[in-house]
């Protein structure tokens, strides 16, 4: 997919190498953890009666959101419009936009509506609502709407407990019925990311599903209809409660290559993570008693650096060594204590990264090797862009 | 440049228009403020009697090396393989790559040195150079190299003080002429980044200058040729000290977009950083005294978060208002302090967010939207990868 003239070497020639002839920088995927990932997510959602609608926003290719429904093709959630098309142009459907609407792009969502059979969208305010109802679709189609709840995460929704947030779920059901329809209400519990073990991250997935459920039967009360309710959330969903079997849809979307943040949650073990960059040494510097790699802040990311005790990621296999300083395209590796031994990295030797934050190291990625057997057998490219 | 195949609505239907239309996020840049910032550079080097080698990692276009190189597109620096592929495909040359050679990678070096008229490489140890001697050129090309130096950043270089750094100097030089040519000694004051203000920067620009100098010094008397030496980092070339009159060359990069870090490091004023992200108000959360904003780390990068008093990035004629939270697609900006006046941000307004750091920000967008008198007057793509 990558065009010489933009730079990069053709990468299908990496299909069927080796993983250590790679050229590195490089993106690794291991094929049988993702899958186990995928067909784990779907088995809690299975034992739970609900529907798993991954978020692609992680991965941001066809071929990861093939693996998460199963094949399917069906039922993703994407938070920009760029991932939107990417994933309609490559055959799937019944997506959902999960982003405050933004007012100047309704004409990218009529035609995301007109071109799917179920595209739908999210939306927090009744000044939202105002604008779906100032360009209605075309005759057969509705505009197909949840309602964004903040059970506690505080970024975008409505509170469930705001007296407003009622009147708009009425609002969206039954204003316009012709024109837009009230599909279900979703809430993202990001806050568990700011937990410390799996009880406190069950405590706010149990009380995000409370949280939402109650207003459900609120709306049930006051007459208005709801089918759906969705919450996600990597950490909430790879520990799943009994409460959330009430709800109909889980979302989350980071399970599918984990990291070493969602190791430190309690999301996953270690050989959970199938996400690494492999990088090569490039320098000795004994005298400051440090390795250079060549994997810097582009191929990996800022996220972490403060947060784990590794920084932005750990080195696999050598919990002696910490990626100390990361500049552009340079990493800078280091002994946690004592003398580097030198003659165990010589220059041009492979270490493997695992990466605090999936989603921001993949974003730095123009392509992902997948591999098997410590083989190379597909190649994914991601979309970006807004 | 976008396809749609791969999720981008085509960006070239934004040519001509108002800054205020774009799809948000969207890195902006003025174009007068990129040409007097390329002109002055260029400027500070003829006064100094110096040439300038502009590096191209920042922006990683062909557009923004032609504003650089003052058109001829000839000397430049860049940091990957997939840069220099890209600028060479581009019509560029006299390219030094500047990176510590990459010991599998010397096909790919051999390519560029065969395409290229003047194709440079770094090296800074003794291997790097066995492994240019087992792979000499064809008939005609010699590789030609640039000797790192580390003279205080700490990364990648032989130290200048370092018993074997002359040797290493003269087995480029000698070991093998009819393969391998000594260009010049290369030094990078990374650690003008540490500073806190003018004077410090130069203080580390002096040291640098003269621990080059007194290493070429060296070099005469012990009778090995080093026509070149260059110094770069855009807070020492944005004030030079007389005595980097003494070197060839200066190969800063940033400077053509500058960035909030820069600012605060005294390299410009606030009126000479070109770059922006567009973002606009997708939410009002009054009870939290909160908006949030349609630009998450996605498009801005997390740079700066723990170290400006502003985070991530400034937000532009508001130093009341703050960026407090960066989620992959979303920012959170609150009051610094007070309330919030909300009906000063209605939904759909636009904010224009100073980032950082502009090579980190740059790096997470496929295209770039040059603009003057408020219109968009070229579309820039960068390359990525390695």
């Amino acid at each position: 997919m990558q065009d010489e003239s933009r730079g990069g070497a053709s990468t299908s020639i990496w299909l069927g190498a080796p993983l250590e002839q790679l050229p590195t920088p490089a993106l690794t995927l291991e094929q049988a953890t993702m899958r186990r990932n995928a067909e784990r997510m779907r088995e809690r959602c299975r034992a739970l009666g609900l529907r798993l609608r991954p978020h692609v926003k992680t991965h941001k290719t066809l071929e990861g959101a093939e693996l998460a429904t199963g094949g399917t093709r069906r039922g993703i959630v994407v938070s920009t419009l760029a991932e939107a098309r990417f994933f309609a142009a490559g055959g799937f459907d019944d997506i959902l936009y999960a982003y405050p609407l933004p007012g100047g792009r309704l004409e990218e969502c009529a035609a995301l509506a007109q071109r799917l059979q179920t595209f739908q969208l999210l939306l927090d305010s009744p000044r939202a609502l105002g604008l779906l109802r100032q360009h209605p679709l075309p005759a057969g189609k509705r505009w197909l709407v949840w309602l964004k709840l903040d059970c506690g995460n505080g970024r975008a929704g409505v509170r469930p407990t705001d007296p407003g947030a009622v009147a708009l779920a009425r609002a969206i059901a039954e204003e316009a019925p012709e024109e837009v329809t009230l599909v279900g209400v979703y809430a993202h519990c990001g806050d568990t990311y700011g937990c410390r073990d799996v009880p406190a991250i069950q405590a706010i997935a149990r009380a995000t599903a409370a949280a939402v459920l109650d207003f459900v039967t609120a709306l049930r009360r006051a007459g208005v209809p709801c089918p759906q309710a969705s919450i996600g959330s990597t950490p909430s969903c790879s520990h799943p409660v009994p409460e959330m079997a009430q709800l109909t849809e889980l979302h989350p979307g980071n399970y599918l290559f984990y990291d070493l943040q969602q190791t430190l949650l309690g999301s996953c073990h270690p050989e959970d993570v199938a996400i690494r960059v492999l990088t090569r040494v490039i320098g000795h510097y004994p005298h400051r008693n440090q390795l250079l790699v060549d994997c810097g802040w582009a191929a990996l990311s800022l996220h972490g650096r403060d947060q784990a005790p590794t920084g932005c990621a750990a080195i696999e296999g050598h919990p002696q060594l910490r990626l100390v300083g990361l500049t552009q395209e340079h990493g800078q590796v280091e002994a946690v204590d004592g003398r580097l031994d030198f003659g165990r990295f010589p220059l041009g030797s492979i270490l493997a990264l695992i990466p605090f934050h999936a989603c921001a190291t993949a974003a730095m990625h123009p392509v992902y090797y997948v591999h098997a057997g410590g083989k190379v057998v597909e190649l994914w490219h991601p979309v970006r862009g807004w």
